[in-house]
């Protein structure tokens, strides 16, 4: 038999339907785990499997779904017991049906909220997916299936977990409400930028909903994604009917509903609570005809925190740049004692400001970065909801901050070098992100655009080796500064305008470096900053608390179209609000 | 024989030596008039003017310097008979010799300064002229040549005199110091600009320096001008030696000296104060073989004040625009009791400010413009040596301003309209100017970049139908309000860049009208001034006591490698100098 993602989008694919309805209609109690049925009862479980291969589903879900060190605990049953037995009962359904299938390694959250707003630790939450993996894979799991999840930032800790523990193929379903949002406040949007970036195969919903409610959620994801989809529906809305719970639709009702998710693009699809056996006859014999759609490429390039994305284009995004240690000598001191409270003042000061990013750099001669950069990035995600620049030279504090970031981290940088490309290019592709490539290399800084073009053209090649898209490149064009050349500022322009034209990839810099030397730096910044923005930069590495800067950005808005009827302009200036002379107390925030 | 312009460029042209020089050594007094040997001993005159046609000059200045009704008052001879009597006294050599040769009107000063350095107005100079223009070509004169003159609005005066009252060429020499200024402190940029703008025939230098200090200046006219350049130098410097005025030069020298100048491109050359006859045989012989160099259009887009030109080029123009009553009261009612000293005062605070050119609206519903525009602009052009932009509505306001100023004007407006077009490039082409050319037409404004570049080709079409170059045309691209259209901003910079990459022609806007209706306009007037710069703007009509549109044009110049060195910057941000909380005081400045 082909393996799945060779198999994926040349037919439709149908998951099973719920096991945990099944255990109960056979007289599982409530707060029993049903995990141990698998040793307990494993003739049930192998014959619930035996009817989904029947009705036509191609993956089961191996019964492990909650088959973590924590909740099995007081079982007297180790993680690896009933691993090994769940997946072994699915391939054994498999072999003794005569029937073609897969066995998803089935992983469900751990069942605690992580830190910050639970007390399990993000590497906590790893060790106990990663103890599901060794066994699920050793026993001859197809795939993992990490589903049913609530929290972006578990959703991470599973999919690393799987994927520097095993070779196999991820995917991952989520439980959304109505509105589209994840248990931990995250969308769609973010959701699709993180799991992307970490490289899951294939992404999509379950649970929560019926496949009515699901269908608008679908179309957005199928907007925004470019992955294959699941979609894995409740068999409706529970009712509770004669003190027994129900659904609002029919098995029927159920297939035409799924029927219409997957003619619209989804690649395989299935059931969660609720679906039985029936349900996905049904839906296997409306469906299996279909021709799964073909994927467009979205090519979006998007960082995300764990609340939302940033997408890049015509509108600029801010990069707020305050944390950063050079020539802040309160910031120096509060990073060498420890202090994530001022930090947490300097990154909230230019959220109110109106940064879209915020820049973290914690980079000092006497200060063990690979410990800070964490402690920093977890700091600042506990409270702010604006994705982060991991801004580094340390490689090893870079790692350590990317894999414990919940989202997709913009990356500050690479550059032409081979040393350089060959060290963060892997970071890049194993946690997801998009990265800051300067224009320079080995030969230094090229005085021309057309030079910095050429290395911007060589990192693009460099990048497509490691599987990095364009969208995840985002070329620096380098301000250098104007009283030292008077060329300067005219090469970077032309650099942003040929990066935008010829390679159509988005464009950043570091505004402020142009006017070094000169007095009122801020009047050549804003007119710097302003040209730049006409001439296609994309974003901006600015002080977003220097009401100079702001004002070139609110007003390049106004004339570039990008403020509908200047409704922000007219906000942010009809009254002129003094800007607060202190930075905001973070005392009531919890850490 | 040839009309001089016919010949003029096929083959050395020289004029005649002096006729002073060789009256006196006949028994001129020093006080004596001597056009009134024209009357008292013609062939004296006529023998003179058959030495110099003897060896080989072409063209005979009339004796005719001085004739004019000042100088003649008290003679009892009448201007008319003077004049008629000289030129026909040149003719009949020309008869009698049996030679070719062209009679020239000889115009001089007229002995008096002009208003407002003296007490003789522009008109009174004027009339003075006309008065010698009308028998001067009666007699049979060639050409008009106005020389020695070291005041540029005289020799408007006698230009218009020349055109109006006759159909002859008009060549126009002048007197330089060594450091190429005029008596009234004009340089060789701003004569080209005012006489090429004039649409006289040939330019050049004439007396007060010998052909080796000539050559420098000189350099400095050909690499302005475009016209056929006349070098008539003095015999040299003059030196006393034993009680005797003689020169430093000898003929031979004289002659060596003036090919050098014909060789680099002088096409008519001859002689001044000391030249006789014997000098001017070597020059004919030296120089008759040359072939005149072709003229290389030079294509300059050039505005003046009577001190100094403005050319458009990279550099930004600044055009300060708070000489205009819309929206402000005080300069209303000054206007209405016909108070210039406000007037200078706004324009003088503009200056200081660092505007290039002055904008003159005086346009009010219940004022005489036609009356009040002259009186503004013989105010400004008094005390201040800025150009000024004559900006009104009223064509005959227009023209009276044209009139009496002193300089090559900015023309503020003409547009696609027919009407438009046939009412204003007849003034433009007769006072020079350079026209701002608003890219709207009988359709209105089209909302399309390509569609005012239309215009604006349609524009360029119809101006030179009227001989009037690209060059003296600077489109205004609209800068339209983006509270009401939020493309008007884009729609603008777009037919900026067009109008520079595909017509290569110069542009203007007026920025500050794209904020209307808006908050803090200054802050969308800076940015999108900064835009315009960078999107190919020239000139920009903009408030230039304004600090945040001058620090957006000074950061632009820094930015855009026109400031070398940022030294202009520099000069301006290092201290912060604030600027003066009144406007400074006219009082002590003469009217
Ligand atoms: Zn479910
Ligand atoms: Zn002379
Ligand atoms: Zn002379």
């Amino acid at each position: 038999m082909k393996p799945i993602l060779t198999e994926l989008g040349r037919r439709m694919l149908f998951f099973d339907g719920a096991m945990g309805t099944l255990l109960q209609a056979s007289g599982l109690k409530a707060g029993q785990l049903p995990e141990l049925w698998n040793l307990e009862r494993p003739e049930l479980i192998c014959d619930i499997h035996r009817q989904y291969l029947e009705v036509g589903c191609d993956i089961l879900s191996a019964n492990t779904f909650g088959a973590n060190a924590l909740k099995l605990s007081d079982t007297g049953h180790t993680v690896d017991e009933v691993v090994t037995a769940a997946v072994s009962l699915a391939r054994q359904a498999i072999h003794t049906s005569g029937k073609d299938g897969y066995v998803a390694l089935d992983i469900g959250p751990t069942g605690k909220l992580l830190a910050p707003l639970g007390d399990l630790h993000f590497e906590q939450a790893y060790d106990l997916f990663k103890e599901m993996m060794l066994p699920g894979a050793r026993a001859g799991a197809d795939l993992v299936l990490i589903e049913t999840m609530g929290d972006t930032y578990e959703i991470k800790a599973a999919v690393l977990a799987a994927k520097e523990n095993t070779d196999l193929p991820v995917f991952v379903t989520m439980i959304f409400d109505e509105k589209g949002h994840l248990l931990t406040g995250g969308d769609i949007a973010s959701a699709v930028a993180m799991l992307e970036g970490l490289g899951v195969d294939a992404i999509g919903l379950n649970c929560g909903l019926g496949p009515v409610q699901m269908l608008p959620l679908f179309e957005q994801l199928h907007s925004l994604t470019s992955l294959p989809i699941i979609v894995n529906p409740n068999a409706g809305l529970p009712q509770v009917v004669d003190g027994k719970t129900t659904y609002d639709i029919t098995p029927d009702e159920f297939a035409r509903a799924v029927h219409a998710i997957a003619a619209k693009g989804a690649w395989l699809v299935g059931g969660c609570c609720g679906t039985t056996p029936g349900h996905l006859a049904t839906v296997v014999a409306q469906c299996k005809d279909l021709a799964p759609l073909p994927i467009v490429p979205k090519g979006r390039t998007v960082i995300s925190s764990y609340t939302h994305a940033v997408s890049f284009g015509a509108d600029p995004i801010l990069i707020g740049e305050r944390i950063n240690p050079t020539g802040k000598a309160k910031l120096k001191k509060a990073l060498r004692e420890g202090d994530m409270e001022y930090l947490l003042r300097e990154g909230i000061a230019q959220q109110r400001s109106g940064a879209h990013v915020l820049d973290v750099n914690v980079g000092l001669p006497d200060i063990d970065e690979v410990a800070l950069m964490p402690q920093a990035v977890r700091a600042l995600q506990g409270v702010l909801d604006l994705p982060l620049q991991i801004d580094t030279t340390n490689l090893a504090a870079m790692e350590s901050a990317l894999r414990i970031y919940n989202g997709k981290a913009l990356i500050n940088s690479v550059n032409g070098k081979e040393e350089s490309m060959h060290a963060i290019f892997p970071l890049v592709k194993k946690y997801g992100g998009c990265v800051i490539a300067l224009t320079l290399d080995e030969s230094g800084i090229p005085e021309t655009a057309q030079g910095r073009v050429a290395i911007a053209r060589k990192i693009l090649t460099v990048a497509r080796s490691y599987g990095i898209g364009k969208e995840d490149i985002i070329f620096d064009a380098l301000a250098l500064t104007i009283s030292a050349d008077q060329q300067a500022a005219q090469v970077t322009l032309q650099t942003l305008a040929a990066i935008r034209r010829e390679l159509g990839a988005y464009t950043s810099l570091g505004v402020s470096n142009i006017s070094f030397g000169l007095p009122q730096r801020e009047n050549i910044n804003a007119a710097f900053f302003t040209m730049a923005l006409q001439s296609g930069l994309n974003a901006a590495i600015i002080n977003p608390n220097n009401a100079a800067m702001m004002k070139a950005y609110d007003a390049y808005r106004a004339l570039a179209g990008l403020d509908d009827q200047c409704m922000d302009y007219i906000a942010h200036y009809s009254a002129e609000s003094p800007a607060p002379s202190t930075a905001p107390s973070v005392q009531a925030l919890s850490l």
